[in-house]
């Protein structure tokens, strides 16, 4: 089993940012270049979450943020006073890991697929863990 | 390690599709039938979505549909402009992809539990991608 | 490869449980306190779930479950006549399983997570199962 972890700054409250290129990297780096297997994205924060979605248009990203935040009330009576129960609610919806298929090296990912690092609390330095078998 | 693919043709803008059989198929057909390990089911599509849900009544799922519909609003002005944003949202709402248990080359999936394939932009023809370990 | 399940009682229609010490302790009991890997956690039921969330402030799940009475509607003319449609919908939003690293036999969480089921129709006696590769 190879792995690691890397660090990401995010800038917004929230937004979508594409570590695609960042698993690839750090895959590479890991000498499994030229191995097949499972790698698993493992986001280790609790008001952030990870997805897999477009990555060709970016207001597709754009719209997925603003429905979230027009789904998820901001103005509830929230019992948690930090004041980031959205942020909280929003990463149980995206989920706290994606699961993706490495075969020689390379993500097999669809045509259009990127790999998100979800922000809902930002802006934070935010950490991403990934293993792979 | 073992995998495959297969295609399925959606015939619905958004209609969930029961795929555990084709999942079980694959496995068998792979020589897997006395193994036991860990299934990956994985969607290569940005506007579809994986998802384990009941099997048994089949309004249980045209319900979760309905209730996406209404949840995530078709109106919104969205910025995508191919029209879709509602089935990206809801493509990360579901996840792509689900992970079960196989043991002596079945399933271990609970008595009411099916996994299906979450059309939200059909209908297409689509890829379901498969590995064991 | 190693794993197993154990039960758990929900008493409320909807609650989150914090199962990450039963996780633990499964792991320490198989004999895997020395090794790495990955841990699946797997939800058998289709009206229950399972999320990583945060585990310092009770509140947060509260908040989690309030919302999501309120986004999924309960009024809803509901085909399916069990009445529990809206935790068939919960179910899915959240997942039917979580991923977590070990390493040395501890699950690699961050600082602030904890392991959720999400009973969603309660009180009723539940499943959980695990594997570690």
């Amino acid at each position: 089993m190879q792995g690691g972890e890397f660090s990401i700054s995010t800038s917004k409250k929230m937004e979508f940012i594409d570590i695609t290129e960042r698993i690839s990297d750090a895959i590479g780096a890991a000498g499994s270049t030229a191995r097949s297997g499972i790698c698993y994205i493992y986001n280790p924060h609790t008001t952030a979450g990870l997805t897999i979605n477009e990555g060709a248009d970016p207001t597709v990203r754009d719209d997925i943020v603003a429905v979230l935040k027009q789904v998820i009330p901001m103005d509830y009576p929230y019992k948690h006073l930090e004041g980031n129960s959205p942020a909280h609610i929003m990463a149980s919806l995206m989920g706290s890991s994606v699961t993706v298929f490495v075969e020689e090296g390379r993500l097999r990912l669809g045509t259009w697929q990127k790999i998100y690092f979800c922000e809902f609390d930002g802006p934070r330095s935010r950490k991403v863990l990934w293993r792979m078998v």
